[in-house]
């Protein structure tokens, strides 16, 4: 006997999020039938109306809510500062650290010939107008450590060079609570090199 | 920056599935946001309407979507076996298997004083009901190898012995595939005490 289709159809949609596979994707869907039909209704209502509670800022690509983009305020202008993201979400965690105050540019994603993520994408013309428009000057590039990440970093410190901007990037080294002996090879290698007087 | 209060409350509604934590809740609703308005519609709707679409068998507790309970059909009860389980998920890996065409009876749930499940959530007298209406001969107890599951079966057994059926439940032993050195003590020693002649 199989599940009946509705249950398969549910099933379907839920392995669609990441790491969601058949098993995950059946715990919930029985878990989902002992939920009362208010929760139920809850999560499906908040679901079906994501489109319209959060916007994507069309200035700086960032998610807000209600409000306006609190990212976009002019507070943050006038630091002058921009840092190129690859995905809204990165903001929340830069945003989390405290330790920056200025805007924000999300790129949709990292050069990636496998995903069809090319240089055209990452609209340099658009960089280009905000870093003018912003009188920005600094550029900090923080985009993961990773192949597609150092090539887009690569490509964009090569590209906004030209301009009077100083272009930085996140510095690489030991995370927080490491023990030498556990840290890879590359990241001890760059702890190394990037070493800073004490 | 905290988060928009919509994504909040998503993240709230997500973390309920058994398993999902902080961290998947946000990878969940960060790639919701990257879905299609109709297949955000489509997963919303299939959630919203699982208590229509999904019914539970008065007679048995399984669940069965727009036909009757494919277990409660009279070739089932011809068969004179009913297969007592927890959940009515419990009824699909059973049906998974094709070593049993029966009757089932969901209890919906397992002894357990801390769980505030007790012997009358079992509702026994339904249980005795539904195998005189079925001429019940054989009664099979198929519930989890755990400490809720023993003492459910243990009892079930206690009060179903007085009537005219043979009971029965799942046999313990070796998984299929296992290694001798790798089972734990509990299943090697029913393993022993429940060996059969080869």
């Amino acid at each position: 006997m199989k599940y009946p289709a509705h249950l398969l159809k549910l099933l379907d949609l839920l392995r669609k999020f990441p790491g969601v596979g058949y098993k995950s994707a059946e715990r919930y869907v029985f878990d989902l039938l002992t939920w009362t039909q208010k929760e139920q209704f809850e999560i499906a209502e908040a679901i079906r109306s994501i489109h319209e509670k959060i916007q994507i800022c069309p200035e700086c690509g960032c998610l807000y809510g209600e409000n306006a983009c609190l990212l976009c305020l002019p507070n943050r202008q006038a630091s002058q500062k921009m840092c190129i993201i690859a995905f809204a979400k990165d903001a929340f965690a830069i945003e989390g650290t405290g330790e920056y105050k200025g805007l924000y540019h999300v790129l949709g994603g990292l050069l990636s010939p496998l995903e069809g993520f090319s240089t055209e994408q990452l609209d340099l013309e658009r960089i280009q107008n905000r870093i003018k428009k912003n009188h920005i000057k600094e550029v900090i590039i923080a985009l993961d450590s990773t192949l597609e990440g150092d090539a887009t970093s690569l490509f964009l410190k090569q590209e906004l060079e030209t301009s009077e901007v100083q272009i930085s990037r996140l510095a690489f080294g030991l995370p927080m609570g490491s023990a030498l002996d556990y840290v890879d090879g590359g990241t001890l290698a760059r702890a190394f090199s990037g070493r800073a007087s004490f």
